[in-house]
């Protein structure tokens, strides 16, 4: 049965682009494993590659891209607008394909320990795969970034998973962990009223009494001339987008605001979208199974696993 | 490329199982050929099947099971309550991946003549393959049904469009013709009133003045006490499941009563529920190339392709 996990590794690289080809290449030799998208963004000084492969694979071929960021990147030169404390700053496994969270939980220890080892950068192990309730937010692991880190690692509890307690000179610390795929959602406001993003990002984010699995900030797009209400989801099976959406739209009413429109940003898990359709169609008892692209997935991922005789 | 191409054939056995088994095994010489899910009613007499192959493959599979059909279902000796023509009654092309219309067509054609010159039953071709109007529509075609064909086969403008004018003595006549994909769709309301739903149907269908694209009818489910607006669509991309659903919302409204559940029948494709969460969620500019599985599918087809040698 082939086995497929997506990953999102960050690294602290957004303005030479022939260093984030080079990381990405370390790729290549792998025959089970894909790169999906890459972009890079100046101002954040940042990196984000989406690749997806076999457990085995996937596994090596981070292991490589994590070991050639320690060699090209130096994070003592690095300045960005967004938060970092790694060459490779973080490393998400997500299950895609036949595959379970255990599995993905499994892997990121099995990498987090061979970066620890080989690489002497400390790994902790955050969300699904962490080890403590505090280290489950990559945001808490992440305070005091890489500049800060060489005091936190030696406060109590912040022994790292795997890897030496001391903070590698130029690649910093890593976060390896298992999660359910990111959805970034941007709900677009038929105002130029920032005020209202904020209050609405606020009534459905987690931290100040929302959904449990939303994260949103209120913010302008200038150029529109409207607000945003960027969000987003890390578990869209317990806080689906249609709850998510409905809510913004009941708040935005209160202030006599309508809703411009919706953004995707990234890749999305078709099921995401399915649950949409099946709560404003009232679907009783669908199964995901009827879904056409579902079976012709089911006879290729047998067809090749049948090809390369591993059934 | 890796191109496939679906097909629904009707034929008209629904008690001996046996025989539609049979019928379902000359599938299985086929690699590039896949038998998903097949369905034998007794009251209609007549079975359905759904597999998904490779042009080449899935032409020469139609026509090998229309060849067995035609030795084991005689039409002399049928009765069932859906109307029907021939042995095999039908044989609809869909293109699902990689593939046009026009390619489906083209294939129909080539079925369409084999089945004729080969085999002696008479082929008629319609939806997009049809070469008058009337053809179109399959009921147009079907009229009359296998017991009146003798004489509707002579008369002006009935000539098949492929094989002898005559009628098969057994296995009457076929239709084949590509078309997009159908979606059986069934709206549950709250209410007991036959003639609500009979209203709501005519409202929605394209017979009496609705969407171009619907087929639809109202009939009681006796044993839930409750009745139905039971669909065909048969162009979702023209028109949407959310703009027939909603229509159907609007009218139940004006009688008090409330729509109860939704279900699909069959298979459904991905972008068919897709174009429902885009509306409801008023997404800007998505592309259906952001949907992770859709990712999976173009990596599977084409690693399906390098391993066959093929690209």
């Amino acid at each position: 049965m082939l086995k497929l996990i997506e990953s999102v590794p960050n690294f602290s690289e957004g303005r030479r682009i022939e260093v984030v080809e080079e990381i990405i290449r370390t790729c290549e030799k792998f025959d089970k494993v894909w790169v999906l998208d890459w972009s890079m963004d100046y101002d954040h000084n940042r990196s984000v590659v989406t690749l997806i492969g076999t457990p085995e694979q996937i596994n090596d071929a981070l292991f490589d891209m994590t070991k050639k960021a320690s060699e090209l990147i130096d994070l003592r030169k690095h300045k960005g607008e967004h938060p970092r404390m790694g060459a490779t700053d973080v490393i998400p496994l997500v299950p895609i394909w036949n595959c379970k969270m255990e599995e993905c939980i499994e892997i990121s220890k099995e990498l987090g320990k061979r970066i620890g080892e080989e690489l002497n950068i400390p790994v902790y192990l955050y969300e699904k795969s962490a080890t403590k309730p505090v280290r489950e937010n990559l945001a808490e692991i992440r305070k005091g970034e890489f500049e800060h880190f060489h005091e936190k690692i030696l406060l109590e509890g912040w022994e790292p998973d795997f890897g030496p307690r001391k903070v590698h000179p130029t690649a910093g610390v890593t976060a390896v962990g298992a999660r359910e795929h990111l959805i970034a959602l941007n709900v677009n406001l038929r105002t130029d009223r920032i005020d209202i993003a904020k209050n609405i990002a606020k009534a459905v984010r987690h931290s100040s009494g929302g959904f449990r699995y939303v994260k949103a900030i209120g913010i302008e797009l200038k150029e529109k001339g409207i607000v945003q209400v960027s969000m987003n989801l890390t578990n869209y099976k317990r806080s689906p987008i249609h709850r998510v959406f409905e809510l913004i739209k009941l708040e935005a009413e209160r202030y006599g605001v309508q809703i411009a429109g919706t953004e995707v940003i990234g890749l999305i898990p078709m099921d995401a979208l399915v649950k949409v359709a099946e709560f404003y169609l009232k679907f009783e008892d669908f199964e995901s199974s009827r879904i056409l692209e579902k079976k012709l997935l089911e006879i290729f991922s047998k067809e090749l696993v049948k090809e390369n005789g591993e059934d």
